[in-house]
Order: C-alpha cells, then sequence, then structure tokens
C-alpha cells in the first residue's frame, strides 16, 4: 500500500506540472488577446504596456526595437489609420509562445491583410514578437478563404 | 485510505490523459516537419501524400485545393524552381494544430519570404493548411531579423 500511495504521490506531482503548463499557456493566451487588442485596435500604449515585459524584442521590419517602437508605431496608426483594426480569428499556445492568425483591416471596406503573430512571453509578459502578413487578394484558387 | 486510492485512480487518468494529448501533439509535430520536408524541400508528392488525410483544405490563395492542388503546385516549383526550399526555424503544436515559422527561400542567393503555415491535422494526418507569407526586406527598422 505505501508504494501505492508513493505512487499517487508522483502522479500528482507530475499532473500537478502539467496542470501548472496548462494553466500558464491559457493566462499567456489571455494575457496576449488583452494585449493585442489594447495596442492594435484601440491603440492605447499606456494600457497595453502593462502586458510588456523589461524588454520588447521586435522582428517586424517596418518596426522600431522595444516598447518605444511599438510606442512610436501605435502613435503612427492613431494619426494615419485610426480604423486600422484587426479581428482574431486562431489563438494558440505552445510554451512560453502564443500564436495569433488574425484579419486586419486596415481602412474600413478594404479586404485587407491575413496577419499572424508569434509572440514569446516570460513571466507571463509579452517580451519579444514576430509577424508575417500579407495581402488578401481579390481572386484565389480555391474557395476556402484565408482564414 | 479507500478515498485516497480513488483519488491517486483519478489523478492517473487526468494524467494519463495529459500525457496522451502531448504524445500526440510531438508525433503531430514530427508528422508535419517531415511532411513539410518532403513536400517543399524534396517536392516528392507521393511520399508526402502519407501524410494527408481524407481531405487537404487549402487556404493558400494561389493554390488550389486539395491533394490535386499540392501536387500541381509541388509539379510546378519542381518545373521552376527546383532549388526553392525552406529552413523550419520554429515549430508549435496546440492541440489538432501544428505552426511552423520559416524562412523560404525562392532561388540560390535570394533574401526570400518569411512564411508561417498552420496546419489542422484528425488522427495524425493533415487535413487543411493556411499560410502567410512576407517577402524579407532590403532594409528594417530594427537588426532583429525576421525569424
Amino acid at each position: 500500500m505505501l508504494r501505492l500511495v508513493l505512487a499517487a504521490v508522483m502522479i500528482a506531482f507530475a499532473s500537478a506540472a502539467h496542470a501548472a503548463d496548462a494553466a500558464q499557456m491559457e493566462a499567456n493566451k489571455k494575457a496576449v488577446v488583452e494585449f493585442y487588442d489594447l495596442a492594435i485596435n484601440q491603440k492605447n500604449f499606456e494600457a497595453a504596456s502593462k502586458f510588456l515585459g523589461p524588454r520588447y524584442t521586435q522582428h517586424n521590419p517596418r518596426a522600431a526595437d522595444g516598447p518605444e517602437g511599438l510606442k512610436a508605431f501605435l502613435a503612427f496608426l492613431r494619426e494615419k489609420f485610426p480604423d486600422y483594426h484587426s479581428d482574431i480569428k486562431r489563438v494558440f499556445a505552445d510554451g512560453d509562445y502564443v500564436i495569433l492568425h488574425v484579419h486586419n483591416i486596415p481602412t474600413p471596406g478594404s479586404r485587407g491583410n491575413a496577419i499572424i503573430d508569434i509572440f514569446k512571453l516570460e513571466n507571463g509578459k509579452v517580451v519579444e514578437h514576430w509577424d508575417v502578413r500579407q495581402e488578401v487578394p481579390e481572386q484565389a484558387a480555391n474557395n476556402n478563404t484565408m482564414f
């Protein structure tokens, strides 16, 4: 019986570790979705920056590095594309990473862009960002849409 | 003691379910990496198609739907871009989905494209594909590269 109890304790620890990972990934998804909405849709750097860690390493070639780069990018959007927004279609998480598949509409009525963003988090805070962006074409070789 | 044993059994089931999910996600990653290399780098439809499920729903606007669309796309690459290849930089999995971040080089010496692919799997087989593609620009607003 002692062996069974020991086995139960070991399994409980393993299960708790899995559950902690799963809970952290769910928390990361929630943080990134909130961060994304505050930044891209609301263009509110002050509010969004609460989700940033001690660095924000930027891989989007059109944005400057760091939190200051994000601040400047959001100010640019607010000035030039006040209606710029993105609808989140899919959210994934794996380890420290959260991935978003979004439909970005820079100006009302435009077909817009398909974008996939990758965010890296440390301690639940966003510290790094990659993305890839492609215009939704007028015509396509299939009827499935880019989403 | 009976309660403890029952709790141990329940935790063991939960832990086994987590482990099964994790094992399936690892298997999905491995399948997609192999499928991707056979398709995109080796341009070998016959070999790649062993990883396909009963459908292949295509969201890339330049490719026709279904396995036949993939076959035609690989034949096109083989003919027009025989050196076309992609280096996988990152692999993620979440549930039934596997995500790849790749550096695509259509012709030797070109800066190429950043691509993020999303694959959906059912029973370990690839059944759906989305991607977004962006040329790596000559100049960027930061020094972090697109990868």
